[in-house]
């Protein structure tokens, strides 16, 4: 058995007398303690940790070990255990890392210290594909990719592929497949390791690949990437540059990762928070991060106060007007999210075909005004049994234009916002329900104002 | 060259011409242009038409194609589909599917219907194994996994190994490792394809398998079987029974799956849409997933009606006091989903030690004095400027508190919502709007109420 590994359930027993070597600095516990645990238990164990005592743990842990429990560590603690080293032993970390990770790591160096980290790589090969890889931007294709690959020759035959398998394995992690390239490196297709088992030694590559057309460019956004994994299934995906030339692959995990930082940072953006904060983070980073979005909603409601007080003589003859105000601008809200929630969705998972706009708001139209009669119609009974034919007008024909308004608005401003290029999820947060507060409000006293005057 | 696959880009003058080809009933167009297609391209062609068109086409293609291209199809499209079938005509479909996706297919049939179809698939282990799947809840990873694995025995040799991979080869479509078992099937852990390659003929397997304590139990929830191979980076895990038996093993792509409509049900929940919608269903559809929240809205806005009309003689006395309406319910609106969103994430991604209630609660409270302070304070000034210093109190003791109040509620209700087994992001939608405004407005007019009539 080449490989113990221990299964690993942190308890809090652990936990309690692992924080107590930690604070004592008993260095024989916690290598002993951590020995045969896989580094994502190790990840999972420091996060509970500051970067102080997460740098001292890292420490003494081997460089290969250290060097995969940093990938998962935050950003500070990451960036305040490098710090603390050389650029020559920051090096020796590094070169224990794939390639995709190992280029994140560097991207968050200042740029003085990366290049002399660089430096400090004694594979040439590894040095030259981390220069590569630092040259693309973090959320394309090239920036996801690992130049780990293994690829084998169309006019190879299965033994020369097999040794090439040996050379690389080292390097390559996990092997999904291999990936066909001719003699100027351009992609062809890929054979699948289970069909390099199965074949003769001498059999020709080009009799048993499969001709595969899936693969990404370089330049494509993550989100492409992520979709066409997604669709067809895919573990890895090859990665080729303008020219079809084989240039790298991207593993699922990593799209994983996209796929639930996505799902977060829609969440954040629909409850309007403003900077990718957890519960645990300090006092003040979470009210910096949950501040911006009040406050622009408290200018709106002022706003809203300054343009109620313009009727206030229709308020002051009326008082009762006063009562629907909030099931006015609520319906508003709630009508806006639901309209920006659906096109959201369907910006995500676009289907082949989409109907044009003029069709989608036709839709879109219509099922507000099936909603906003309903809705109204309730209303109209209710207000006019417990108050006057007039007031029950007013709330009534406010609330159906209400509705109609915003839901013209929860589908135009996420279109429009991710024609832009900002993130359409921004529009069924706190954004479009101040501005539907003040639609809302508009609305009804104009409605008000006209049917009390007439 | 085994299998070519042609690279299918859906275009708009092929779309218009397979779109006739179907409403002509052109079997010849129809089935030339899908000849070598991938079926996932497939799958997203027929998404743009209805359940009759969709099964014409359907018929056209082999049965292999057929299934795999209907596994991603629309419930309702796929049940028209087969219900149009005999049972043995199903049978030969269910037949070309792997042991996961055709016991997904199978759940959706009546019973009887489905009995036939068992009866009626000619490999015997392939409806023994169905008829096990059958008996899991679809969302545990009994549910999800699929029989197809490859294994093999823990004293057995490299050459013995490939056998059995050349044995199991054509029913296991992807191969990521072989399972090492020992004579009671009992799972011990895997060895990488790779190092098969690698190895010699006679080297035994005990020699080089990893013993990998991974696994997942058919009874834990997809949730589970998610993060943890999110966690440590799986493209697939085993699944063993309460034994330890090996019985399945699910893949990454299913979990990818599982992500995706996590995050879907939150975004639906968090826009209170109560249906699993999309824009191009039916106005029907889009009205009935869209009303029950907004009707539930419409409650609360005339419980506050209701609620401002007791305070009517204040109104009356100071209509000012009407103006900062929106702008208090809107505040508490925003302040209550930004807390809940946190809490949310915090249960979507728990860290392995989640601070307790009291101290939870600690941190809600202090974030929440600062921001409202902070509210508070521009309000106070805005409105001294332009109004009353009573009325300027008013507004920010009102303010103050409901930010306060608005946070505890955003943390407490999806806690508690998660312990009684609801999605907790429903508190982040118009559930928890709805009770904010109500509680806003009374924070407002008791606060006005008093200070008015010292």
């Amino acid at each position: 058995m080449e490989n113990t590994i221990v299964p690993f359930e942190l308890s809090k027993e652990y936990f309690d007398r692992f924080s107590e070597a930690v604070e004592l600095r008993d260095d024989i516990f916690i290598k002993e303690s951590l020995d045969g645990i896989k580094y994502e238990d190790i990840t999972t164990l420091l996060e509970e940790f500051n970067a102080e005592e997460s740098g001292y743990v890292l420490s003494l842990l081997s460089k290969e070990i250290a060097a995969d429990v940093m990938v998962g560590l935050d950003e500070e603690v990451r960036f305040s255990f490098i710090k603390s080293k050389d650029p020559s032993e920051v090096a020796e970390y590094v070169e224990f890392l794939e390639t995709d990770d190992a280029a994140d790591i560097l991207n968050e160096m200042p740029v003085k210290f990366r290049e002399e980290v660089l430096a400090n790589i004694k594979s040439k090969e590894k040095s030259r594909h981390l220069l590569e890889l630092l040259r693309y931007e973090e959320d394309c294709a090239g920036g996801l990719m690992a130049k780990e690959i293994i690829k084998t020759n169309l006019n190879w035959n299965v033994v020369q592929t097999i040794e090439e398998i040996r050379r690389q394995a080292e390097k390559v992690e996990k092997i999904y497949s291999v990936y066909v390239v001719d003699d100027d490196n351009v992609l062809l297709g890929r054979v699948a390791l289970k069909k390099i088992i199965l074949s003769n030694d001498h059999t020709l590559i080009k009799d048993i690949y499969e001709s595969d057309h899936l693969h990404v460019y370089t330049y494509q956004h993550e989100e492409e990437v992520a979709d066409l994994m997604r669709k067809y299934d895919l573990e890895a995906v090859p990665v080729v540059n303008v020219s079809d030339q084989l240039v790298g692959r991207i593993t699922i995990d990593d799209i994983v990762d996209v796929i639930t930082e996505q799902a977060e940072q829609e969440r954040q953006l629909m409850a309007g928070i403003s900077e990718d904060v957890e519960e645990d983070d300090s006092v003040w980073l979470l009210t910096r991060a949950r501040l911006p979005w009040l406050v622009i909603g408290l200018f709106g409601g002022l706003v809203g106060a300054r343009f109620i007080s313009i009727f206030e003589a229709d308020l002051s003859a009326v008082t009762a007007l006063a009562f629907f105000i909030p099931l006015v601008t609520a319906t508003g809200g709630n009508v806006g999210i639901q309209s920006s929630a659906l096109v959201v969705q369907s910006l995500v998972n676009p289907s082949a075909f989409s109907s044009g706009l003029k069709s989608k708001l036709l839709k879109v139209l219509l099922v507000a005004i099936v909603n906003g009669l309903f809705l109204a119609g309730i209303v109209f009974g209710l207000v006019f049994l417990t108050n006057s034919l007039k007031l029950a007008s007013v709330v009534s024909i406010a609330l159906f234009n209400v509705v109609l308004l915003a839901s013209l608005m929860g589908t135009l401003v996420p279109l429009a916002l991710d024609k832009l290029g900002f993130n359409p999820a921004l529009a069924s947060g706190p954004f479009i329900t101040t501005a539907n507060d003040l639609i809302g409000l508009a609305v009804y006293f104009v409605v008000a104002h006209t049917l009390y005057n007439i």
